[in-house]
């Protein structure tokens, strides 16, 4: 597993999708985290501030870096050559999704595999639609998310408790 | 199990709820059925209208109150110092969100505990939205909710069949 | 099973789609393909285009008719004086929902049952859905639809590839 | 549909089979129910047995007919010359080794349909392990098989109440 | 919920089961663990090794007792005058032989009800079995069990590593 | 990745576990295919006439080498100083098993990551249990292992048909 894409909407990185970066990281050769800029998507976090929010994260992490795609992942997985998409599972919901999105790009594209990796129990309940929605409904998420990514839910909607 | 708080939304309350409601009043001393306020989430009921027909399903419970809460239910339950949420669980899919909510709640709050009551197979299928699309649909709906409840509904969008 | 019914929204119709049409019609008397019209829910294609697409694909099928319905399902199969729906399942979380959906229809009218056939695994990932997010994120999608529907895809949004 | 096998091992017959057998007789011509011989698998009742009780069961039932299979059921189903086999769904579980089935029966013999049926809520606990299981522990089976059974199993193991 | 029974084979107890007695007795006023006593189940440990190292593990626990019970548990429960039936709920495999399970409960007895707690994800993967596979194999299970447990792990099968 | 293992019985391999093991070997440095020594599990051919199908089976694979390993596999890839462990999933049902494992197997060795890859969706039905259990039923298995493994299968039980 010379180079993996890890990609994501990172709205925002949560500690969940860095413990999957951490650990996949170490058994590849180089990891691209390909953030996806999807203008028809909703986000809380600009696609600036969700790198800015990455980079911080994973900074010690000499072997990962952080790319920008739009359009279908499996073009951009091809376009860069790269043969692997890292992939996080939490539960059979998340399976069920996940391996119908593998089949079909794995039917547009056989050359690129899709490996998937068991989120740690204590992230397996974690997203970041559920770090979003917590804040919103006035509750802390300090324990979900970085303390650099904490100030910036702060400085965005409040709750800093 | 001195007090329980059932949440929900409650739009409209179904025969699936008061099922659950009145299993857990009988095994608990006090049950709190908690109505969430949220102006952000479109209802087909008012707040008011939502209340009054659970008020009317549940007037001959005698330890069973009604009440709102905003925000997250977790602060709610922990303002109230309840120590018990109760949820009916219907279906995997239910079961794999709520298993979530309820790691999420635990770890935002190591007191508070969710306790899971299966659902009656005969409501299996049962929520207020399939209750609320079938209405509009043009079905009729009198199996699933209280005759008052049913009135309600027909004043509302109609279809008496 | 002299008639069968074959709901669905066809927006576009896949390969899926047609692979349980085929193998119905060869176990069927009958097999009405019923289309939903639903005003209040966004298509990509009009009603008359995706009937068209269908038509299209079935023609050589003698025993296959096409019709459009509106509202309740199960109102327009007893109107029909028809007793069975047949539905795909490709997965799990089809399974829960459809288990539902044909838990209510037997509980509105115990009559009409549905039977259910499992999708081919090559379509196991397969929707309409998915098909239309392909396209629209600029991937190609002509091993899941047929020539003429891939046509009528790219005369509608482009991505002739 | 004219003619439809559903195979079982019927170790006995319960009241969840029977609603599979009553309601699929009357959408098909003639529904065949098959009981597994196989001397492999130790079973609480002898052949002979299990045949009575499903023939006492399904007496009323004109298009139904009682019949015994060797060996692997998809090569039963060829030789009688059937397309359709009949299968109850009752959970999530039951779905994936059926789905599994299918699959491999439809390899095996691709003109062989398997038709899934949901079983009724109230019978979606149900089954002939779960029975034996219950009445070898002491406990009371006779809401889930008919009177006849009930009798049956009273004569083999005990357990009147 | 004044007591509650906490049913279970405990062969041997793991920190997994530890989790839920302590969670529930914080919730009730009473628990009753319950070790099943079926001879014809092979256990790893005889009855009163079980009893001895539940026993050791839940005395710091002031409303916590342990008790045996013969036969079908929904008589047991009957027989204790106990409403309540506690299980842990580790993953969807559990969700649906419980949910089946509770449900022929409640239809043999529909004054007890069971309730469900999620394990904590630390230990969704734990059960005595895997122990005793891990043991068997060779591998090392100081952290699934409390050392007095895992003490007599060792004097049974060896492995201290 | 550059050194994975894919642990099995492989009783017998299958196409499901060659497209695995054909998949991983062109994204990996060096695959080793581990054959379970385990005298307690009943198989149908021995060690050494698995090992010979399987290196039949992958001899046109220059990175594929084939071992045997006795107890817990996490002990086995710790001792070759491997990584990665890889797993194909056909469904749910192996989905949570795996989890389960894999979690255990990270707990005992944090180093060491399980890596997921879909199974192919014609093969999603495939296991060794089933080809065996079709073959003693008497039914045809030469579309889901290789020529030669299926004359292996011949010699041994019989059914060329």
């Amino acid at each position: 597993m010379q180079v993996a894409v890890y990609p994501g909407s990172f709205d925002p990185i949560t500690k969940g999708h860095l413990e999957i970066i951490r650990r996949t990281s170490k058994i590849c050769g180089r990891l691209i985290v390909a953030v996806v800029d999807n203008p028809n998507k909703e986000a809380l976090f600009t696609l600036e501030e969700r790198l800015e929010m990455i980079k911080h994260s994973v900074e010690d992490l000499d072997n990962v870096e952080i790319d920008i795609f739009k359009g279908l992942l499996i073009n951009y997985v091809k376009e860069k050559q790269v043969r692997i998409i890292v992939k996080g599972l939490r539960a059979v919901s998340d399976f069920e999704y996940e391996f119908q999105m593998a089949l079909m790009n794995k039917s547009i594209c056989g050359e690129i595999e899709t490996l998937f990796m068991m989120t740690s129990p204590e992230y397996s309940f974690l997203s970041s639609s559920m770090v979003k929605e917590v804040v919103l409904l006035g509750g802390r998420v300090d324990d979900f998310v970085t303390p650099f990514v904490h100030r910036k839910i702060i400085e965005k909607i409040g709750n800093g408790g």
